[in-house]
């Protein structure tokens, strides 16, 4: 298959004739620490960037703010590539709240959890919330893999490198300056200041309920659960994202699901960061193959797009595994997935004013 | 198609290879106007009847009571046909809440709608919480109908023949002496003054969104949404349950959605109920056909499933439909469904201590 990488027989084993894309979107107080994270024109605004991302993907427009979220000088979320390949592949969509701070407007499907706590000084979220979002998602999964034949799953989550670098040491992976950013000057100080603190604060517990619950966020027991419940069922699961997925992986690995129904799917952007090492991170982790599109983007005429080529923003929202899926469902190359970016950008950023 | 009564084009067109089942669970004060409903043991526990009906749907037994709902002489919901049929043919399940009380503890699609006011005295719902739940429902369905080729939708809400009524006399359609019960014991004249309560303090409007806010219940437009989404998106829809659909019909034909992909799904336990007639209320809202699925359940041994077919409980929690969809998908008979609704009997009521 043209323009995704990644070897013949995983591509092969992820093709899907029906995939199904669930969106995670989740907030924490670790995203509010000042230079961690782009997701959302500035600070007060993050926590509205998981819903209006929600909102954007059914849409195509944002409702619990004005504009589609962006990055303080104006680089779109890249929900807007998720939204072009699940209409360009009639791919249905369903999105979890799991601790979103601000509630999307939209049908979400309730996890019944908070938004996670700052790491640097509390914990991520109680014991009882991880074991219930896992287990929703298990039981979510297991209904989606009966309806369809690879689930995809993608999150929303702002500052969610810098909680799945402390994830992933606690369960003995360490990730420091192999984790990717949504900025070109990638903030690894600053993310490993913040994760030293919270091991110093409450250790490293090798039990992934524990890690999560202490250094995690709300995004990854869900989609972890969400994982496992269709590995468990059956089905093949394409994590869609960056090294956050990394995290989840490693959390699906210590609490004995199989992986050998997963895969990653993510962008060029990502898997080709010079300033992170998704590979790498994945390999320390399980045998899990990497699928990464190449969506073209640096030949679009539209600067906003140019941006994810040229290191900003580069994956989220679950861009690249809703590409790859679309790819491989539709029969289509990066090509006219960049054509149909194209079309979903002038039809919501430049037919819109900027505020 | 043996042990499912309707026309065979009517059952050809509404096979489906990939169904999917969404359940719908609302609340409402006029259920808890005494003799109107026996689904709960005793009025106090009425509002835990349908999140409970959506843990046992996905669990096989429920978590916010200690038992399965019943009536107060221990006829068993009819969620446990409804699970045996999604188990039987491994169909997938969605819960919406739409104005539950009790929050299920299940992943439930959140409407964000509350549960709706006694119409003997005070309106249903407010008009934008019936608009939201009617768009919530659309941008849901039209997902579905990428996702399966036939949507089934069934409800679980308490006392929800008296709102049907209303709506229905509302919309145009006398349906006195004709909706069904979950009694042998049709309690129709408290019915007819509970709605006659009802127009004499707020008129009979004709617009749809307002009968609903006026006299109907939050499960009405979730579902007539849903149903809606999923035709606009070319999807074929089965309203899975008795009198109650024929009301959803009469909003959906008022809001304008074409009714040719749309069915009604019960058991032969409603169509046939002398004490009610709802081949004649859904012809007065459309031409639509009425499939019916004969359980066998009068043969069997077990006195809490031969009770379904004495003229108690009858239909609900989408059984009919359910079972419907899971004979057709599965190709097996009554018979055989008979035979799974008595292994899930056995396992959910018989191995359980009674309280």
């Amino acid at each position: 298959m043209g323009d995704i990488a990644g070897s013949r027989q995983a591509i092969a084993r992820f093709s899907a004739s029906s995939p199904v894309f669930v969106c995670v979107i989740s907030h924490t107080a670790t995203s509010e620490i000042p230079g961690l994270t782009v997701a959302g024109a500035n600070p007060g605004m993050v926590k509205f960037t998981s819903p209006a991302d929600a909102e954007f993907l059914h849409y195509g427009r944002c409702r619990c703010i004005p504009v589609v979220p962006a990055t303080p000088d104006g680089k779109p979320t890249p929900a807007l590539i998720t939204r072009a390949a699940l209409q360009a592949a009639s791919i249905p969509l369903l999105v979890v709240d799991s601790g979103a701070k601000v509630k999307p407007a939209v049908p979400a499907i309730s996890f019944g959890t908070s938004p996670g706590g700052n790491i640097a000084k509390e914990d991520a979220m109680p014991v009882e919330e991880v074991e219930r979002a896992l287990a929703y998602g298990r039981t979510l999964g297991a209904q989606l893999a009966r309806a369809s034949d690879l689930v995809v799953v993608g999150e929303s989550i702002p500052g969610g490198t810098t909680t799945a670098l402390a994830v992933l040491g606690a369960l003995g992976v360490d990730g420091r300056f192999k984790v990717s950013s949504s900025m070109p000057d990638n903030p690894h100080e600053l993310k490993n200041r913040v994760v030293a603190s919270a091991y110093a604060r409450a250790g490293k517990p090798d039990n992934p309920i524990e890690a999560v619950a202490r250094y995690g966020d709300p995004m990854m027991p869900a989609v972890a659960g969400i994982a496992a419940g269709a590995i468990d069922e059956g089905g093949r699961v394409m994590l869609a994202g960056g090294t956050q997925m990394a995290a989840v992986l490693a959390i699906m690995k210590k609490i004995g699901t199989p992986l050998g129904r997963a895969c990653i799917g993510t962008t060029c952007y990502v898997a080709g960061d010079r300033s992170a090492d998704l590979a790498g991170l994945v390999r320390a982790v399980a045998r899990v193959p990497v699928l990464a599109c190449d969506l073209h983007l640096g030949e679009s005429a539209k600067p906003g797009l140019q941006a994810f080529a040229g290191g900003f923003v580069k994956e989220g929202v679950g861009a690249g595994g809703a590409s790859i899926a679309a790819m491989l469902k539709a029969r289509i190359d990066g090509e006219k997935m960049r054509k149909a970016i194209e079309r979903e950008y002038e039809a919501s950023i430049e037919r819109r004013p900027a505020t």
